[in-house]
């Protein structure tokens, strides 16, 4: 447990710390190994919602499924897939995504309009329904509302990820602790398997459905938002969070005297999973933070962190714990937002290598160590054009993303 | 020798097939192998002259030097190093073009504001100025109007690159033949070593000067353009044409009724060359070329074949012979641009696997060899939006991509 700016980090917490949600996965058929590959998460009670989708033109049946769901802002399961991403599936798709809705549904004993559904995997297949109809059968007497249930859904949800990733915290609101937790799935920044990222985040706290949303957004925007390379964004994409309301707080709003705290603790979740995607990419070995400083605004800070973060010659020079900041300086100059040329100042792990644009003598020895030993290697860009800033997560490129993505489907 | 539209292309041509001109190259001590690394073109007389530049906001010294002798619209010489690309090395490195352009201009008899100067290699390093006055005094020597001189020409400009590049056409304007030829460097779509693409052009034509400059822009976006991924340009890009007029023809405008055959020979010259760099991309086992038709306009066909050439996802899955055209479709409905999402189809080497945005059942057995034996691999995605079409050219990614980058300085 650890103290941060208002709220407190649960380790071992996840999506069934919050009140009222219990979770579950169990294998079905749909991936190779017996890995599971279906899971869902089900709240006591119809939970206020949200949910944020890829901005990509092609997209998977289920999302279409999930916005009808979310259309009165509340729901009360989610059933979720891994192994086949149901996407370019045409009209059978389609029906198989409503058949996977009321299926969870009536084994759930919940409003089918209360329930989102979620795939990942290859695309352009159809899903093998007999083992999603015998899976969704048993999911029921999986779900439970502890750490066991938990670590069952976090498990179903992954594809090439090699390690499950969930966060959770608390936070007070006026007198009474809320809970918000998270679960994700996603391996690696550069669009990895195409149905690249899911998340799931459930609270116990009463909020607003409106304010809820808004809050998504604006966190997405600064944490998964800055984990993708130019706005790269599969089929599948999803975000999906539930407020089971049974905290009994006084109801957040952004009026709330809380309410700063309560959206530093959620954004928080959100962050925190995003880095951890980052950090378990494909064949990656370090995760890159990527910080932007003086930019003309915020949105152009934005810009400059993800091409920097996103270049395969930034992540390759990583790799190799080559401190190349020339490949950095040149994606700065490429992400097409307006820069001072003259007045740049980069360092590498705090190293500076580059002041007002002008290469600095330092100790080589002293940066191969950095690169070669730090597990998070962190690249910092000061510009002198105002008082834009941003943060993106990337990971380095490897010889096993090439080998992972060489044959993926086979 | 092969008849094309209206032009013939002339194996074995190279930048001094044109008349008037002649190139050299030798090894000054900028490359740590014994290849040369320091080359000039020279022509008899001051030719007419353009250039297309980087739009990378940082661009190396040599750009502005180039840049200011072009302002009269004329050019007698080339001077161009590798190994350095003379970036972000302050006023020195300004201080370093100015002076190989006064040397070069000084030891092969024109006016200094009558040379270009053009560098390559590794950004953020001094040139060692002792090398290139060394280099410069040999260099009249070794120029010659023949094969052996491009050839030397061509050695000398390369870096990571496994081949050099060249192309020569002959067309005719009114009875008179004219001579168009091109060299260039370039290991890579993927803004491969930061100072990637040289380009020197030569021809024997009578065109005027503002024409010549248009048909390079127009002729520069539809080829080198469209190897560049999300429009990366490193902080060297140079794209340098000159015109000596020896030839003799009636003078080239656009109003001339050959205009439109010079012009298709040109682009080829420029096509055939940024083909070569897509081909020779570092650690490229196959070249990719994608073919949109159908889209809106021809913008958003570029944009959405150059997202897709630059796909990650793609390159690895062309390296690993996998027909996974899901990741084609991801990327088409990333690159920005308006696409109706129901009505795409996709083909692999004539090989349909998409039909109005639902898969085709198709032999993966002849994807497969299709796929494994081909040197270039093409990817058709039709669109049913409107007229826009475009190609762009790239290559697959693969381990030694990563190995070249992983430690390009050391």
């Amino acid at each position: 447990m650890s103290e941060k700016q208002g709220f407190t980090v649960l380790e071992g917490g996840s999506v069934t710390t919050p009140k009222g949600f219990k979770a579950g996965g169990l294998h079905c058929g749909l991936k190779k190994t017996e890995r599971n590959d279906l899971a869902a998460i089900l709240c006591e009670v119809p939970a206020t919602a949200a949910a944020v989708y890829t901005t990509n033109v092609f997209q998977a049946a289920p999302l279409q499924v999930t916005r009808e769901s979310l259309v009165n802002g509340t729901l009360q399961a989610v059933i979720v897939n891994s192994g086949n991403a149901n996407a370019c599936t045409g009209d059978q798709g389609e029906a198989d995504a409503y058949e996977m809705r009321a299926a969870a549904a009536r084994r759930l004993g919940v409003n089918e309009k209360d329930v989102a559904v979620a795939s990942t995997g290859v695309i352009g297949e159809l899903l093998k329904m007999d083992c999603v109809r015998n899976g969704i059968a048993g999911l029921p007497e999986k779900l439970d509302g502890g750490a066991a249930g938990a670590e069952e859904f976090c498990q179903a949800i992954l594809t090439t990820d090699l390690v499950k990733k969930e966060c959770c915290v608390k936070v007070k609101v006026g007198d009474i602790e809320v809970t918000i937790a998270g679960a994700a799935k996603g391996s690696g920044m550069i669009h990895p398997n195409m149905a690249t990222m899911l998340g799931f985040m459930t609270t116990d706290a009463v909020i607003d459905g409106d304010d809820l949303l808004s809050l998504l957004r604006t966190a997405t925007n600064t944490t998964f938002n800055m984990i993708t390379v130019d706005g790269d964004t599969s089929t599948n994409d999803m975000l999906i969070t539930m407020a089971s309301g049974l905290a009994g707080n006084e109801k957040l709003t952004r009026l709330h005297a809380d309410w700063d705290a309560f959206a530093a603790a959620f954004t928080h979740v959100c962050q925190s999973l995003a880095m951890a995607i980052a950090r378990d990419g494909e064949g990656a070995t370090k995760l890159i933070e990527v910080q932007i400083s003086g930019a003309v605004h915020d949105e152009a800070a934005a810009a400059i962190a993800k091409t920097v973060v996103g270049s395969s010659l930034v992540k390759s020079a990583i790799f190799g714990a080559d401190a190349n900041w020339g490949r950095v300086i040149a994606a700065v100059g490429r992400a097409g937002v307006p820069v001072s040329p003259e007045r740049v100042d980069i360092s590498l792990g705090g190293i500076p290598v580059l002041k007002q644009s002008r290469p600095v003598a330092f100790d080589e020895e002293k940066a191969l160590h950095y690169l070669q030993k730090s597990d998070t290697v962190l690249i910092t860009v000061a510009l002198s054009d105002g008082d834009g800033k941003a943060t993106a997560w990337g990971c380095d490129l490897t010889y096993d993303y090439v080998r992972i993505n060489a044959a993926y489907r086979t």
